[in-house]
């Protein structure tokens, strides 16, 4: 016997959805529900799978469909082609998740020359049969036989053209007739066969046409964006038609059984009276509101409310319907879990939990985390227009307006005059830090999601769009094709969307709901990690600990050597003596202290990363091109004995003697610290001062010295000696105890595969998974991101963004070996991440799963890492694997 | 009872170095001989090592050399301290590896204010007497109690200059009694107590100091040099003193059983009259050869010649023997297996195998792979006298003089001139390739042992000495201190130390001796794995198969883009239209094709394989920096309109396109492959038109594609596919079948972490180490090995370069992984590493332990392979671990 390849809507049920798609699970359930479906079968997703690997139609299909069909006539009383009272049938994909428009449906499949017939005489209607068939030919034509659609449209046009008029429903039933024997030649000529008469013939090849557009480019590059599996297949789904488009006692309609944009309790939908799905669907006639059918069709519309009740009973859940009305008669077409705005995903979630439907562990499942984001930014109005110059990448959240600025010193100097800007660079790097602080927005025309310009303004909550390529900037305008946007313009920036528009788009102010904190609330009680945040001042800290962040993972330290700082630093580097040295790094301890100050204060009770300097010496250089540009500019000047010229000279030697091939594989992290080792003892020095300042006012300072890019064990076991015996000489000279841990970041592969060894002399292991994806992958995420990773995400080579979402097989399985080893060589090693991934739903997933104790993202990402995290303790979490 | 820590010489053995130390385990063996050694006892390493951890002298030692005094006491009839008759002693450290002059020797001990007079009554000789106890305190302050060396001489020089002279041979007996008061004096005022006069005293504190000597700071660094562990402690060896300074009738001398120069037969010594083993190997005075032992003590020196007999007969090698004559008496000091030069290595492993004394897999074990590198380059003349100006690493082996120049350009100038020169850069990059080829050497004064100018030269075979950083290179002169060498002067450089001289060098061509050959065919009986080479040209192919390559494992393509062929590949990066890039690759065609052709035919019947384009695209064009500052200079000349100014331009904007932040984790590699795929096609075009000419002329090309920096399957398997389309239409096209594989190289860790699934699409694996290496460290080899590699060194972070000696922990993990899952996936994958470890002898034991199949390298280290992969069959190979 062979297997079961097609299942009658009652032989299945809603949670057949991998079998039957999600259209055939519903429409089987509200036929279990006893609900007024018209009847049909489906058939399986394995059968599509098992054409599209053979090629052929897997054996015993069509026998069965055959019986199924047979069963479905016996049902209607009616028969395929019937010359007097046909049945037509609808032929529509329907796969496990929902792809809207992706793939093919095939309505007014039965109709033939004879049929058409049957169909005119019972519906009393020649016209609306001749119309009928008209479409079945041009629709069959298109997407069974990929005849170019045009060519039907132009036949069309001829026909309206000839009796002089431009709307369809001025043909007459006799030019509708005519047209079909047109369209008929076109399908003989383009197939070289005649259309087919019989009806098996024809549903025959509507099966094989649904089962290949599984594989069309457009749903091909859906499935890529929405990262579902290309294995999943389609299902057919074949229904008995009914029509909507009857006359004016018939119509069709959707509708949620709740306000899917609010969550609002109440039935919100739209009604289209003598029309077929598909024109709603189009948006093609406006439609109206429910009430419309209450005034109408009162029995339709208490009957419509009554199966809404049941059906959101039933799934305990914002159901979306679709239904239509035959000649004063309801069916229901298809049934779903409605999608939802953030907004109304959280009351939904709230609501069923009062009213008792679910409890708050399902609750908490129905948010999807990834959507938590945008409510915690300021969105463009939606109901704004606005016409979009560019895209870029979504790099951090919120809308922006402002005029455009090319530098950071003209931000701030807009800021200072308290004008309002957008920053438009290339890219951006640590001196811009700034100018960004000082504008609205950040706009950059190269560089990727975990580029520095996307990292900082994450960090800062700053929206962002990068690696806008199409945008060419020069010396104080940018163009995008032939648009030039000037210094001072104003553009809009939407970093949720990655959207540039000129011109000031009106937007939104976000708004934290009660919902909102509800469901955090009761995410809390299910999750297992703690989530931190990775905060580099106070502001960003108080901002964390709002969110409901529990720690800070991540303080990094080099922001805090920038601005009116920068000279400090570079006197520390261009120092020809010991003392020069020290009394840089004496300075730099006075401010470093009352950072840290800050931070503790901000944090007080609650533990506190902070990651020893990280970045190489050249960073607070200025860049040496420019440098040499200038001295060859003095020099042709004359200027080669002025001071000026000196200066660059200094620092175009200290440029080149730091400068480095590939920084990112260089001079810096810990080996910065080993090599210069008066940096980290000043830093260690600032710290522990710090906390004892703290303490001495009452405070609770909770200090954890992370030091970073260790790839060997030695490094740490030498470091944490001396950044011990610098706590410990402060410590007695203060006459203050400070309890403080040191750690260390993974984040080379050689630590991770040494982590047993490493774990000697850690405290805490912290995951710095952005650089261990560059270095595990070799992707510079300056250099990849732009051009390659789009490149192979289009090819299909990549489906998700490494960066973005941790990748289980390379770096997870690091972190799985580090975790393990880590843990064996000493028992209750706590360990988190630090890196972008803490605050990717997905990835939160994994982390979970490779037991970490916390992750710790930026604060306007707390949020989302609370929901995710709770629901990866609960088992409902996304899945990173690809 | 307490563990046994003392060793009288007769209880121990030649096996037992790591207990009993060198000297002490051969001066066990030679008692057990029945050979003349003055009696004496060994304290073990285990000892020192309890002393060190401690901080005190182990429970019972003293006790036991107590016991092993009494018994030495008894066998020599004297005691220690005796005013009549004393017994002196030598306490001397003694490690496992042979540390000449790194630890510390006291010798005369026993003497004391009494026991002088006995010694001046038992040699009748007051003036011996008093000159050994002022020496002995001498050596006693300086060394046990650690007492400034110059305070003892300048009381000596004061005694001479009271009595007018400068020879301390006027000193009489009562002049030297008088200065054993002041130095006792110096001692006290020093040390705040008296001299000790009770030998067990002075016998506790020498021991004890010699223990300390393991960890002085010379002992430390050589170590360090000579990748000695810091864990094994030094043996301590107490001996019975004997005198070769007690008149004419007594002397000392080192001998050789045969020539270490040459390995020639026949006993090679020196010998000086009247003089203590110190003498010797100061070199103070000029020693005489044996035959004035023979002329003068027939009877000794035939003992001697009978001695050298039995020990080289014992040992089965070369000894080299330290002995002293006292008063007409043979006694022997010390023995071991002698230290020898390659040649001498290679000469003295045939010559015991012909002998009968060892066999085949013995002799193979005989030679030092390290050593054999030097004899096949030219060296300086071990004669000549030349002043150092410079040191730097020695990046590629033998020796080259030349006129310095600083450019590319003035290199190829030169040759063409037929004028010698050295290419003196900061760093060399690919668009040196021209100039590098054209001098007889490299010096450059950045980068490391892996940096291009050092990978570079060692594939060409070529002198290099790079980073060498003091030296300061200007526009046309380069300064080294004060010295300053302008472009015209000769200097020298020797690859195989790292010495930079001014001048010209005399030099000595290699000379390869039957030896080589045989002991190198012996070592292919024994050897596992295959060696191939690295190599980029017909020639270096054919060099490499002379030297007994069995194949190319890594054909680099790279430098075939260069030189005249440069613009071609611009023209390519360039290209405005899809016409302009085939017609570029088109022409790439052509001159690809014809060095595959020469390639194939250098290696007929040897497998090929041959990388595919791997560095990135910006690598063929100029410098932006250059570019920018040549058009600054153009803009001011007032030539902006020029045409080459707009070329200048072009080529700006494509430096802006394709320039990185990281190049090496960037868009290069099969990335750019998959990005730009003509250039691969076009390629694989080339290699398999040339197997095609190959064959039709009756040849036998093994050819093996390998793709670059694959970090996932879905990369192998894309472009597998392509380059199986490729390769099919050629040969389809030309009707001629080729046999090719194609593979890939695993050189990033996050390709050996999924080596399981890259297999799927593999024929082959290639480890690339080198890159492996700066991925899973996070080091890029241009940025830490001029700085932090030496700096780790040094501060004992590291004791191996991992660029040098593959780091077992990390990426020897990562090659276990990958090879285990790799044979898994696919049983018998073909696995082999073609990074510069391949030619390292320690890494090649790493790789026969993971089970490689072969190890490629640069020509000039496959006889250095040949030999280290046959040690590491026989399980003889150098050790890896840290």
């Amino acid at each position: 016997m062979s297997q079961k390849w097609v299942y009658e809507f009652a032989e299945g049920s809603k949670d057949m959805k991998g079998l039957l798609g999600g259209k055939g699970a519903n429409l089987a359930e509200m036929t279990n529900l006893g609900l007024p479906v018209p009847p049909g079968f489906t058939i399986t997703t394995e059968a599509c799978n098992t054409y599209l690997a053979t090629g052929g139609f897997p054996e015993g299909l069509m026998d069965q469909v055959r019986e199924a069909l047979d069963s479905l006539e016996s049902k209607m009383g009616k028969t395929l082609g019937d010359v007097n009272d046909p049945l037509l049938v609808s032929v529509r994909s329907g796969s496990k998740f929902s792809m809207p428009g992706m793939m093919d449906t095939v309505l007014n499949l039965g109709l033939n020359d004879e049929s058409v017939k049957g169909l005119a005489a019972q519906t009393e209607n020649e016209r609306f049969a001749q119309d009928s068939y008209r479409r079945f030919i041009q629709m069959f034509g298109k997407i069974v036989m990929d005849i170019d659609g045009e060519k039907f449209e132009e036949l069309l046009d001829e026909a309206k053209k000839a009796i002089g008029t431009e709307a369809d429903t001025d043909l007459t039933a006799q030019d509708l007739s005519e047209l079909v024997l047109k369209f008929k030649a076109l399908y003989a000529s383009e197939t070289g066969s005649d259309f087919p008469q019989d009806p098996a013939d024809q549903l025959s090849l509507a099966i094989k046409a649904v089962f290949e557009s599984w594989n069309n480019n457009r749903a091909r590059v859906y499935r890529r964006r929405e990262k579902i599996s290309d294995d999943l297949g389609t299902a057919v789904n074949v229904q008995s038609m009914v029509f909507g488009n009857k006359g004016e006692d018939s119509g069709t309609g959707v509708a949620f059984t709740r306000n899917p944009a609010t969550g609002e309790k109440g039935h919100y939908g739209d009604y289209l009276p003598n029309a077929q799905g598909e024109d709603v669907v189009s948006g093609s006639r406006n439609a109206h509101p429910l009430t419309f059918l209450e005034e109408r069709h009162p029995d339709c519309y208490s009957r419509l409310i009554e199966i809404m009740g049941i059906l959101e009973g039933h799934y305990r859940d914002m159901c979306d319907i679709e239904f239509t009305v035959e000649q004063g008669t309801l069916w229901m077409l298809q049934t779903r879990v409605g999608k939802r705005t953030a907004v109304a995903a959280l009351r939904l979630a709230v609501e069923f939990e009062t009213e008792g439907a679910i409890d708050k562990k399902e609750a908490v499942g129905r948010v999807d985390p990834h959507a938590l984001d945008q409510l915690l930014h300021p969105q463009f109005d939606p109901d704004a227009d606005f016409e979009i110059i560019a895209k870029g990448m979504n790099a951090s959240p919120g809308a922006a307006v402002g005029a455009v600025v090319f530098t950071s010193a003209a931000a701030v100097e807009a800021a200072e005059d308290g004008r309002e800007v957008v920053l438009v660079r290339r890219m951006t790097d640590p001196d811009d830090l700034p100018g960004m602080i000082a504008a609205n927005g950040i706009l950059t025309s190269a560089g990727g999601k975990t580029s520095h310009a996307a990292v900082v303004s994450r960090g800062m909550g700053k929206p962002c769009v990068c690696g806008a390529e199409a945008i060419k900037i020069g010396k104080d305008s940018f163009s995008v094709g032939d648009v030039v946007v000037n210094e001072g313009d104003v553009i809009s920036i939407d970093g949720s969307t990655g959207i540039v528009v000129l011109g000031a788009v009106p937007t939104k102010e976000p708004e934290l709901s009660p919902e909102f904190r509800t469901v955090l609330g009761w995410a809390d009680e299910y999750r297992r990690m703690g989530v931190w945040a990775n905060a580099d001042t106070p502001e960003d800290a108080l901002r964390a600990r709002d969110f409901g962040a529990e720690g800070i993972g991540l303080c990094r330290t080099e922001h805090m050597f920038l601005g009116e700082r920068l000279p400090i630093i570079q006197r520390f580097i261009l120092a020809e003596s010991d003392l020069d040295e020290e009394a840089a790094l004496g300075d730099l301890l006075e401010v470093q202290r009352d950072d840290f100050v800050g931070i503790f204060e901000a944090m007080d009770g609650l533990p506190v990363t902070i990651r020893l300097l990280d970045p190489p010496l050249h960073e607070f250089l200025p860049h040496r091109e420019d440098l040499r540009i200038e001295m060859a500019e003095l020099e042709s000047a004359g200027k080669k004995d002025s001071d000026e010229y000196r200066e660059k000279e200094r620092f175009s030697r200290a440029t080149l003697e730091w400068e480095e091939a590939n920084p990112m594989l260089g001079l810096r992290g810990c080996r910065l610290g080993l090599y210069k080792p008066g940096l980290y003892t000043m830093q260690v020095r600032a710290i522990i001062e710090a906390a004892v300042i703290r303490k001495k006012a009452g405070g609770d300072p909770r200090v954890e010295i992370m030091v970073p890019l260790v790839v060997m064990a030695e490094e740490l076991q030498r470091l944490r000696k001396e950044i011990v015996a610098t706590a410990t000489t402060v410590m007695s000279a203060e006459g203050v105890e400070v309890d403080y841990t040191v750690g260390t970041m993974i984040e080379v592969p050689r630590a991770a595969l040494t982590a047993g060894e490493v774990a000697q002399d850690a405290d805490f292991f912290s995951f710095g998974t952005n650089d261990l994806t560059q270095t595990a992958w070799a992707f510079s995420r300056d250099d990849v991101e732009a051009k390659l990773i789009p490149h192979y995400m289009e090819s299909g080579l990549l489906t998700r963004n490494p960066f973005e979402t941790v990748d289980p097989a390379g770096v997870g399985r690091l972190v799985e070996i580090a975790v393990k080893e880590g843990r064996e060589a000493k028992a209750g090693l706590k360990i988190g991440v630090c890196g972008e991934h803490g605050g990717d739903p997905e990835s939160i997933t994994f982390f979970e799963g490779a037991g970490l104790d916390y992750v710790s993202c930026s604060p306007f990402r707390v949020p989302v890492a609370r929901l995710a995290a709770a629901q990866a303790s609960i088992g409902l979490g996304g899945d990173a694997t690809r």
